[in-house]
């Protein structure tokens, strides 16, 4: 199984650094840079606009819509709203960061409303934040880990049944949850919680494999194997989260098919 | 002495890698990923959020309130004043960064303005920042360099007296104005002024140390002489800027008792 | 000509390091902080501002200003305009980014606007960038690669007599267009391009050199001189677009006369 789905990861990275696919993202302030970075180092080609003014022109010339909410306003939401009617009308991928659903309710709020309006091929967050997509997971709370997983993973259905979209659960474990059995990633390190804006990384490589792979749970979960499998190459050796970050674009950069048979552990 | 403030910093920091506090930071949009980082490495939650429509909210959820004006507009100094008020309110920690204080009108009179308004438990700044706080400082102009220290000190005693506030100069010297004498803190390295961010993260990491220690000069004491110890270890064999900004996160994760105990010093 | 032009870079390079000149960037937020940090390592003063009610105070105390509109919005724009029209009004060289000019028809008019109002000093940016700069060029589409090259410096030429712009066209050759000959800088390294923010760097080293040098083809010459040479030591034994980052900015700083002389490829 790994044998056959690491052979698959390998074209599909290849495709993403042949093709070079543009990636729209807009996304929040602090992660602009590494998101860009990440994105370079794997192969894609970021772009990042946010005025009402042109999201509608730039997303006529990209292959996916990355929309992260982790520094939200007004005017950034209308801009959100701008692209991804764009993104529908081109039939794009649409990829959604709920950054900190949960955490405040204009934050949940908006989260919610770019789903229902828009259902976004791939959502990536963490428990808490799947949990918050979704009116009836949210009211579970003060559960314990195990716990978590379990309701992060039954709201996830719940979205992927509403919407459609496939929703990624990233964590110790990433779970992919679309049509069919729950796909597992369990590649990382927990290093990588101690970087700014991994996530948002992984949610920006999704829109990278999308753009090159119209089944989004594959897609999403070579994506988080992808990520994983750089963050365990960065951090072996790394003397804390500073050079973590370093060796994590270069080893995205450097990635091979043998790196990837040899770490990948996808179970499905 | 040192040894007593080093087993002080150093149960300190124990205490935020623990607690892992929420660090509210509005700040400016050079620094944010850097001061993220920052914060994560030193073992603390970073949070940052300006929307007026939700900054209240996760002040709700935050340990400290971290201002930075290093890139002001009118929005925003509007959501700082709702971040603030709700600070002030949950009695967390505010801390403010008054980043270019004059430079411009604009600027001077925003810092002023929350100085007045808020009385930031800790105000971090350097010394031509801290001047320009105070209106009959910042007539001094011209004067040399160690008559700048001693007029910043003058100028921070004077917002000390008016607003309670503890005012931290930062430099090759450190001064910390508060209640009693002046504590200083003589650790860093000169290369840390060439990375952007630097008096940000400091600022950053006052919060992190005052929202696990309400006796703000010894707070804020602590957050410069784990920078400066940090930014030391990060020197030491760095072939320039590039490296030491890499290191010193590694470090600030890394940071031991010893190497607090070997490298302090703090002069009360 | 080499080892005489290997000395002008050197000595600009040094008055740059012993001036410090204050550069005002008004920059897009993916590349804020990589921009500032190339200044610091270079020798320069960044300074950062883009509120409406305080550029104008911010380039009275500035050496050079950089416009760079990758991430644009009404209000930047605003700000962009309210700055120029002080640079201009007090001599100082305005330096002009049109990142992904041609991209949507707002960066293309909006990059036009600013060159038809202040007739930059100097203007940065790829051949595409270039091209759609000019009306005529920008109806040249599909042409391979070494047409694109003879057609952007067509395009810089065209700008260059409307406007008395000296336009520098980077790419793995660098084309310097001003009075006379057409200037070619050869070094750099093709990792650079994988690395976000690079060109913006550049800019911005150019508004850093630009502040020491009246002669704006010089300058610009310089300072693409400088990136590319930073960029090949960085490059050297780099696993990566992450270690490449890193390695620039300790180049920029330690960068000598003699690296220059050994490494310089310039053309006049």
């Amino acid at each position: 199984m790994n044998g056959h789905a690491a052979t698959d990861i390998w074209k599909s990275l290849q495709e993403v650094r042949t093709k070079a696919p543009v990636v729209h993202s807009i996304t929040n302030y602090v992660v602009m840079n590494s998101t860009a970075n990440a994105l370079l180092a794997v192969g894609a080609s970021p772009v990042m606009a946010h005025a009402e003014e042109e999201v509608s022109d730039m997303v006529e010339i990209a292959s996916a819509l990355v929309i992260n909410i982790g520094t939200l306003s007004r005017e950034w939401v209308k801009s959100m709203f701008r692209a991804a009617e764009k993104a529908k009308s081109r039939s794009i991928p649409i990829i959604l960061d709920p950054v900190g659903a949960g955490a405040t309710p204009y934050r949940t709020g908006t989260a919610r409303e770019i789903v229902r309006a828009f259902r976004p091929e791939i959502i990536r967050g963490n428990a808490s934040e799947v949990m918050a997509l979704s009116e009836d997971a949210a009211r579970t709370k003060g559960v314990d880990s195990s716990e978590t997983s379990h309701a992060a993973v039954s709201a996830a259905r719940c979205i992927h049944e509403a919407y459609g979209s496939v929703v990624c659960i990233s964590g110790e474990t990433d779970y992919l949850i679309g049509r069919g059995p729950v796909a597992k990633v369990r590649n990382g390190h927990p290093m990588m919680t101690r970087v700014t804006g991994m996530g948002c990384a992984a949610t920006a490589l999704c829109g990278a494999f999308a753009s090159v792979d119209g089944e989004y749970v594959r897609a999403a979960a070579h994506a988080m194997a992808v990520m994983g499998i750089a963050g365990e190459i960065a951090a072996e050796g790394a003397d804390g989260p500073g050079t973590l970050q370093v060796r994590f674009l270069d080893a995205l950069y450097r990635l091979t098919g043998e790196d990837i048979d040899a770490r990948l552990k996808l179970e499905v």
